[in-house]
């Protein structure tokens, strides 16, 4: 048995659900590609969650999911503007730079949200044809510094988007602890937000693999599905991404799953916030901590639970909770935290 | 219980021996991207098979492993030769053209195999900056009409490519079946051919998805780590594709495998070379048999086994065999022949 | 003073017209990057030859002015359809193939022709998302052979595009000697045949450098501006560029320039006729001829009068004329290859 | 006669000399594509300069010679770190970002100017896969905002890259400005500096368009002349950039030129100094100055004498001096500017 650390939500396994429905669906022969039964189940439960007016593509990963949501909706003279932070501009090797061609230009901010207020000095030289043409927003919901944007926030980037005639991506590869975050409809921040296209993360709440990119106008996704076979995502098998994704969508298993992994966050929030060589650096509003700890401690602390640094220069750490784990994992890490330190 | 046709070998589903593979690594918590114990015990396996002088990298699928095999060893004002059949060609939409950035240049062939002598005439240019200069050859073994190289047509091809400085590409998305139908050790028509970079097929020969990029010479691919996760091909929770390969190279699987599914081909073979109006068009030498067919009985046919039509106006068809098509799907298939017919 | 030979049209010169045109504009400032009154009138004498509905950018060269017109039109799943001499596929070190991502598929030709009979096999696969998809087909007028397609044969290739949601695309880096060889007005086969795009040739017909990519369909290049400009093929100084085609478009020196070259390779040919040992392959219809000369002294014709080996194995030969080619130049050449031969 | 004013050194026209030079080029046949007498000249006018071990190449525009600058020593996976208002960041539509595949990370700056304690923060992620590779800085001498970096400065950013295994890029669009204004050998602030690629300006100092590339380590430009080609940077009649810059070349032309345009920029610093009204905002160390005007004032000025406003917001704006500039052409403008203030 593989010891469960903090260190990402893609060190854990497979949920027994998800496990189930991929051994249910490895029956006989089915049409490839996608065009078999439980894809076309797994989309209905999408539409069901989103409404009708959607248009669905799998895709392998999130960098997949990102790449064909972008690449649908823009052209190599435009630009993407996205926070500093964001996985599509420090965690992707440049793979949605290269496969839209576009200059992507990244925002600081404090805590991985971006706003109209830090966009706005970005929107300029429309029409100039000396400027890559700002055409996209891409934020990630909760963000990569495990913040979470209100449906206000989110709408206000779209409105001011919309506004300049340009699109927003959302990268959810963390959606569902956004959705129990704010407990709200996932609609409220998405499609009635104004969100343009979204990566719904599958991979990281549980699943073996898959993510699923969602337009909310498929009027501009009539072509994604060439965009998707050119970036490599389409998945001939595809049965067994959609028997996930129809697990994940049955009886609220991905908020289940995704509530659990936040309440263990703030619990081992709540026992950090007790230990004063600690300094919790960001709001704690997901799965996520990030916090200071002595530098010196660090790798000590690593060989028992594993997690990475943020941040070495600072002593910057993340801890990130999964949907397996457990009140006893969090207990022993704080007693670990707590001899260390 | 979905029925079996002919459509395609991705048409089928995962072996057991693989989906047991999968929930016996659905354990705890291991490190991503491939620092996993299953993963690694798969390349060892690849080095048993192939020699410790190699380097392999899982991808997420057949277009994918082609194109970081392709990306890794060229630059974009190279050209790649293939035959005009070659899935790089016409069934991947032009995922190697954009990535590579390269000119593709199709050979037509009878057979979709290329040989020095159909090459030699494009082999021109070299040092000429108006020219795309040529740098790999890619070949399909088996090929995508179901005929298979022989080691020293291999050979010839690559001493070719070797004395113009230029690489060669095996795409072996069916690398079994062509072992099989040769009855040689795999290396024979692989690396001691002179092959630089192969595609070692997994998701047709019965895993759910995975296919490996192997290089044999390591220092061509010292940089390929980033070439595959630009291409969006690296996955988080590799273990899951680590452990599909390793059952498949365990106790030989992987040619098990291929073996029944050629000899499948080759029962249903002799039994439609007794149908007089049924023509064969190629070699059958692997999972595949390529048919003239009365044109207007193949609807009829298709709504009880399904296959492909591969050339309409000719009335040519398609029928591959997979892991698990039985005999009796043969008898059934060419009873329904013999009655429609 | 550099002797003129027979390699290529951009051995030559600047038509002294030309030059005074540079010279004249070359007053005090004026905007940069086309906003400049030269440009302006340039322009505007491209619509008193096309009509109004047109859209014109001018670019350095033959390269970039393709490149152009196929990315404005063009999605990176998409293939582009040419004659397998055409210079976007074997002269332009796959800057095509790069720029637009697209698959460029190469149709063998006797005479650098395509026809609908040739073009018909490649279009298939529309809507199957394997495929890139057909969408531009190129050709090119005059042919990098010498040779010049009708009206009705420019219009038969733009009815079967049309019918097909595709688009064509006419490089006429030599355009204007196609003009004359038909005797036409230059829209019976550009805009009235139904090209959509045009790369209009000036380099190769006297000017220092600069071409035109002219759209007849406006709607269609709304963000070409873009595509030149990522295309690196804006010129600041553009008054240089529009002065050039001023004057080219002034009392029709662009055609009598053509009609001139053409004319010294009606000399030529009728000329070689008379010579055995030389055998003409193929049509001369503009301003350059194809030959067969005994191999074994071509290098001796070269040291007198240079020109370029078009076919080394078969002993091939290009000749071709320029604005500037005399009749002297024409009568020493046969008189030296009736010396040598 | 245009009316000169100061909105950018490429809306004045070509020096008499290069005019000259252009036309005694004009004369009969030369080979095409840089197998001239004349690019041959220029070339070695280069090695005078920069020494023998170097390796040059003519492009069209600037933006053509970074993109071949940038693509020569990188890959697609690599990143490209530059000031937040390098032209290849900002003015070049995403040319690099698309022609590279490159990731590009602007950085912030009061004044243009990057430093090794600006850059370090982004030298991360080597070795790591999810990383674009920090693998190129670009810098620009004299910078887009008129200021100059001095040799030490240029070294010491050097000297940081070659630590990395990076490289350094200069864009010398203005090169010519930022020597006299240092007064020193070129050398000192490129080759000697460690510099391994510079863009080499001819365009805006007086040219009517041509950059040339200098690789200083011809062991990394081996294949350079495919970039260049791929890039549609290729000039056919090459002669005529070649007699460009010979006659740039000879004699000090370049440096002549320059320095009257400098000398003009410090007579207009030194008159507006004297005006209230008027801040200057960056040192005026080259051809241009920056300044805040009194934003309802700024239509008026433009009519008389035209200029760029550089920042809307702020009613800053740029005056650039250039070759053909007079000190009645600044006396007529300061004169304006006190009657307009």
């Amino acid at each position: 048995m593989n010891k469960r650390g903090f260190a990402s939500d893609n060190f854990s396994g497979i949920l027994p659900e998800v496990m189930e429905a991929i051994q249910n669906s490895n029956q006989g022969h089915v049409m490839a590609y996608g065009g078999d039964p439980y894809t076309a189940a797994a989309i209905e439960k999408f539409k069901t969650l989103f409404g009708n007016n959607i248009d669905v593509y799998f895709a392998f990963n999130g960098t997949g999911a990102n790449v064909i949501s972008l690449s649908t909706l823009t052209q190599s003279y435009h630009s993407i503007i996205c926070p500093a932070t964001a996985h599509i501009q420090v965690d992707e090797c440049g793979a949605p730079d290269k496969f839209t061609g576009c200059k992507v230009i990244p925002i600081e901010t404090p805590d991985g949200k971006i706003s109209p207020e830090l966009i706005l000095p970005h929107l300029h030289g429309f029409g100039f044809e000396h400027h890559s043409q700002p055409k996209m927003i891409s934020i990630t919901q909760c963000t990569e510094l495990g913040t979470v944007y209100t449906p206000e926030e989110v709408k206000a980037i779209c409105d001011l988007a919309h506004a300049n005639n340009m699109y927003v991506h959302m990268d959810g590869a963390r959606l569902a602890n956004a959705v129990v975050s704010l407990d709200v409809d996932v609609k409220e921040f998405t499609t009635l937000a104004g969100v343009d296209v979204l990566s719904f993360g599958g991979t990281k709440n549980g699943m073996m693999l898959g993510e699923a990119v969602i337009f909310f106008n498929p009027e501009l996704s009539k072509e994604a599905k060439y965009v998707r076979k050119q970036s490599m995502q389409l998945c001939s098998k595809m049965r067994y991404i959609g028997a996930q994704f129809d697990a994940m969508l049955t009886n609220g298993l991905w908020l289940k799953t995704a509530r659990h992994a936040n309440k263990m966050a703030k619990l081992l929030e709540q026992e950090v916030r007790k230990i004063d060589q600690i300094k919790i650096t960001q709001k704690v509003q997901a799965n996520g901590i990030w916090a200071l700890v002595p530098k010196n401690k660090i790798e000590q602390l690593q060989k028992e639970y594993f997690f990475w640094v943020w941040d070495e220069q600072a002593g910057e750490v993340r801890w990130l909770c999964s949907f397996d784990t457990t009140e006893d994992d969090i207990l022993g890490f704080v007693k670990l935290l707590k001899q260390t330190l």
